[in-house]
């Protein structure tokens, strides 16, 4: 049994690791902590958990994390990188679900974080935890960045297009939406239901953190830099993204059957037939990034729908697949989930 | 392995059904029919069952439901009546999630659902498929008729108090508010988003057909007629029923300790501790039903809050409970779905 | 013109009074407070009211209240008790839409608010402010309580009968359910859409604060202490209240009729045709309280459902309704303001 | 007086006609037709109108049509324009809701609408009802074809920047997402709050009939053909759209002062400080168009984000604008309604 630690669990990351781990035959889950609510029962917080998770939240500093195989920081950004070097000196791996070890330009992450940063050291080291890219490099992994929820649907949106030269990275355009649970679990005006339903609106065009994470990312499956207007917008829902992906298309192909092959053998993601549209629910719930591709009129615009479910594929889905990689484990192991639909 | 058909697989029930028993080790997924849809792929019309579900809608004429072992209805009311009788004669076991085997009162029966009864004769052999308080009888059963949404809610909160003979059996209220779901895959004006969301009501208060089949199932509890107001209502959520149950008490007792006893063995009530109020949403996707017990003030009144999935305590989830307890199989196969939260 | 000053506008009822007041012919709005957004304009807060609303938010200690004919407190509980002795020595109307003037009983409202009460001495003048049993009082009020929002459709629903005696006022039942604007525009967890949305929870049920103050008023029309078991419940939605209410008949009557009758001249009480079930939405916006009143299967329970605008007629249009009264305008005047469907 | 006549009024432009010229102080409301629901009481199918429409709905062939001034389509497609002829020359002026006479290029109307149009000749004579860029038309036309929701919003959005010509037409990209209420008051699954809530999706990418209105207005304002890929999406809410819209900059220019110098003199345009984020909350219910320019890090692509309500300014607020024009009355008559937000 691989024993699991969780840092921070009283987020949605944290509650959506717990609901995934519970079933997961080989995982023992052994500690999971939260500062503000250590002595509560996990069950206490989050009723849906009665009979799946018999722990309470420990205090930080009293869990026994070193004991762990692997320890999930399922925390805001800036807390993994002040316990991972200990934590990986005492040989445990480490996956983090924020975003301190996502970019490898250290500059441009304390710009766009607004703080220093505790360990560029092993930012390094950090493997970008998106399997569809990097599946070897995580086999051997210490220390896993696993990617933003954002990241995740453009970035397998535009990958085939740009691993295959096709489209003018210069040019491209994500316009993404994202259910209100991406904001997280914190007690904040904007995301009150009073406040967010039934209405709908950009946020964050003038540039979000998201921004240089996927432009990092495209950079490196097109061989050079890209030129990305990313616009996330929040819709009223509580899990789900939809990203809608525009590029002007430089060489003509059959765009159908180059997704179909790029995604063949990967387990969680789902091409859909030519002419479809991905509802976010088809994957409420699930690890799966569904995508379809569209060539409207027959013009040079290529129209790439994408959509996951932010808190399993786009977070805490995608750090167990990771973990499965990491253990030498099937890699759906806990993973075959269906969706909820409706 | 146990041979499944499902009869009428394109509402919700339908759809809930192929996501539980898709997973279910022991059952394979022979038939499921559709008029309407027939030759459609499952999948093509439900995408969230990609890569789970490999069949196609057949043509109830068509379908080899004779080679079936067990039969599950999820059509509207008056279509199971219609075909249990050859079904049974060919030793396929019936599981009928509508209405046509529930109410032991023939003209009962047919002045609520406004038709003449197709096959009365099979009536009383049918059993009533709550399993906290059928399940002896249910393991041999042929026929079962799976109890409404309100019904399963509003009987399992009654329960332990009518059982014990603590309240004024003559003045029970129910006010219980459902999900849209659970009016059903169907074109209709009334549950459009644009008229159903931001909004509620009360619908049915004259009389609802769900009314007959609660005073059945507690009057059988009771040991006598019982007097019940019961007025359901239309909450802008997609799944999810909250009974708000409310009785006099006529004798002092340990409400929590009541409850707690009467379902301790039951894997699919929880009894939520003392001063609790559930939400829907942490049995979302599960086959759970949480109840909580109040005393207000410590007046004379009992107010109960029981919460289920309509979908799935509530229909497909009792249905397949059912079928494991008629298959001598662990009770909980198939139905260890964490909740979904949030 | 009527100098108005409003105390707090940042909070939904604040915004709301600016959205009716901003169109009301008779009235200058001079000032509005808020200690924490000092300095920052009105619609830079609320988008929907540029064009509208020409003011910045000034600070309590530097705005002109005293100059104002009457002032309007959309605060927190607790606030207008301390500024209220002064602003009327100063010859100004106040109207509290918070709790401070509701309970005649200082005990008890000393109890479920937990303060200590910082005018007692007022609370006798107070005039609460249901104008459908107190107009004549509210003509020559200097200080008005405005009604809770559950209050306001308990007590509209349940007057008739028991002005008329019919019911046992020992065994009502007031089954209410509320938007999440109902628990204002605060930074909380629980009224995040990622928490609220898609559920349905009961809350209070040990005791909410709106129990004591919707006991002394139907105490006050029953003419004696009336026993009342009241659960609030959360509804995914941004405003309405639905009361769901239940008596015993003791005698009977034409319950159709006496609803017409006793409000056939209230301008905002509109009682339905029977047989009609309310929805939320068909008061949205609106300073209307719909009713109808059933007897389900004939039996001896009525059943009445009363919905409001839980911001409108449970909270600032009725508060504007009670200027209009205070100052001898048309009652109507501002508010009539169809209500927004769908 | 206006003596005004609606042809189809149950659906959501009718009863938001109804909303609005139920307050409008020069309209006399003579006439609304429904075949289906002839002799229905209109504040029966609608109790929001109740008090203040006093109408019942009559058969169409019945209504004294001729005899209005003016007379609203709120028909589906293919209605409108087997009447107007008659209408028009009975000296009743038209405005048509539908997009019969929206597409000045008959065959292209027949290719995307899927029959033969009734009376071409008619739809030269057609004054498209935007104000913005036709008041002068409109003020002297007899037939108004009023603009579709989406392409109300994505030409407003784009109008500054092809009459300047600052942009380059040839690659503009429209991302637009509308609540559920665009789809219609229709009895169809997709729609169900059941199938819609809590998800999002796109759909019509290959092609949506708006794309042929939106690319005709452009093409106008920017003396010549443009090229355009029109997403459009549906995100779970009951109105509002919001436009995304993307260009490539040719020339530099101080876009913020652009978009208020064009709007400047605009009753229903309202540009925000630079910087913001439209939420379409802030105009629900109302007749604005609110629109914010971003040009994200300073690059070469401009955003504009446009929100309107789609039954308002997408549909009946815009037209009885046009109405107001047509009969010379102040603009903002009847369209004065705050917003209602939360």
């Amino acid at each position: 049994m691989i024993k699991v630690g969780i840092v921070g669990g009283t987020g949605y990351t944290g509650v959506e690791l717990l609901r995934l781990l519970a079933r997961h035959p080989q995982v023992e889950l052994s500690a999971i902590t939260s500062r503000a609510d250590a002595g509560t029962r996990v069950d206490a917080m989050f009723p849906s958990l009665r009979g799946y998770v018999n722990l309470s939240f420990a205090h930080p500093e009293q869990a026994d994390l070193a004991g762990c195989d692997v320890v999930f920081f399922a925390t805001p950004n800036g807390i993994a990188m002040q316990q991972t070097r200990s934590l990986l000196d005492a040989g445990v791996k480490v996956i983090d679900l924020a975003a301190d070890f996502r970019i490898k330009d250290i500059a441009t992450w304390e710009k766009w974080y607004g703080m220093t940063h505790a360990c560029p050291e092993l930012v390094g080291e950090a493997v970008y935890g998106l399997p569809e890219i990097n599946r070897a490099a995580i086999k051997s992994a210490r220390l896993i960045a696993n990617p933003g929820c954002y990241p995740t649907a453009v970035q397998l949106g535009f990958l085939p297009l740009l691993e295959a030269g096709l489209v003018d990275a210069s040019g491209l355009i994500a316009d993404a939406k994202s259910g209100v649970s991406g904001a997280g679990r914190k007690a904040e005006i904007g995301t009150l239901l009073a406040e967010a339903a039934d209405s709908f609106k950009a946020y964050g065009v003038p540039g979000h953190r998201h921004l240089p994470e996927i432009r990092q990312g495209l950079a490196r499956v097109a061989g050079g830099d890209v030129g990305l207007t990313f616009v996330p917008h929040l819709t009223p829902m509580i899990r789900g993204i939809h990203a809608t992906l525009y590029a002007r298309i430089k060489t003509d192909a059959d765009l159908q059957s180059l997704f179909e092959q790029r995604y063949a053998a990967e387990p969680f993601v789902d091409v859909l037939p030519a002419g479809s549209h991905p509802e976010t629910r088809s994957v409420r719930g699930a690890n799966t990034c569904r995508i379809a591709v569209h060539r409207p009129q027959g013009g040079d615009t290529v129209v790439v729908l994408s959509v996951i479910d932010n808190l399993v594929k786009g977070a805490a889905g995608q750090a167990v697949h990771n973990m499965n990689i990491m253990f030498g484990l099937p890699e759906t192991t806990a993973l075959e989930v269906v969706p909820l639909l409706p």
